[in-house]
């Protein structure tokens, strides 16, 4: 039946960031409910953020379409215009290529969840304006990674 | 500021099915959030069925990934294996090619709210497996429509 069965779907957890980009990103956690229906043209993933725990470092794409969708709790979405703060029921979506770069720290005392929806393009790569890394092209076929903003390996 | 104001995103409503087949789906209507946030890549619409309305009628996509998430109210998933009940919380997907139709009804009391994301391939078509009705190709270039499983007009 086609009813995805969440607590059965593929799960992912923490991050490869190199160090101390790692902190506030260690306990994050994801169901892969896209990968759980077996769709390849876009992801969706079920976040769950622990208390202080961040969805990323501030980061922006250069080829993929993201959007975001908070089903409980409360976010801080972090972007060069500032900061909002995210409920229930509130989306916000970050087009390829704009240079904006976004993330979301959950400063409260309770879990908070999110749908996070990325399209998924092989030459997609991107950058981390507050720190000096990038993420580099090809990271679908394994060959991607992150280094310093020179290229330089960590 | 990023955050998408639902109020103000673009809306849609209704259905160009022809009749009979508008009846289910003609008090269907939604709010465009991937387009209010400028995505190409996938549409992102948050759904509205009225008590007895239908999401569309039973379809499948021969190009576009499709994935729905139920944020509230109680709909019925229709697929070639059967029924089953969907409420706040419950998620589906459906691939691209994959020619087991489906479509959410609500037959309760309460309004149904869900998010329907899905990519964008202008080569897409379809069919919709209990009715004699197939969309053609092109329509996001405004080309495509609606016709009998014989290609005739409607």
């Amino acid at each position: 039946m086609p009813k995805i069965d969440i607590s059965t779907a593929p799960r992912g957890s923490g991050t490869r960031y190199p160090a101390p980009f790692d902190a506030p990103c260690k306990a994050r956690a994801w169901s892969k409910l896209g990968d759980a229906a077996g769709l390849t043209q876009f992801g969706v993933n079920l976040v769950r953020l622990a208390p202080f725990v961040w969805s990323s470092q501030r980061h922006w794409h250069s080829h993929e379409d993201e959007f975001i969708y908070v089903l409980t709790g409360e976010l801080v979405l972090v972007t060069d215009e500032g900061e909002q703060i995210m409920g229930p029921g509130d989306c916000a979506g970050f087009k390829a290529g704009d240079r904006n770069g976004h993330c979301f720290q959950n400063r409260s005392s309770e879990d908070a969840t999110l749908l996070v929806v990325g399209s998924r393009h092989g030459e997609d790569h991107g950058e981390y304006p507050d720190i000096d890394l990038v993420f580099l092209r090809d990271r679908y076929q394994g060959t991607g990674g992150y280094r310093h903003k020179d290229v330089k390996p960590y």
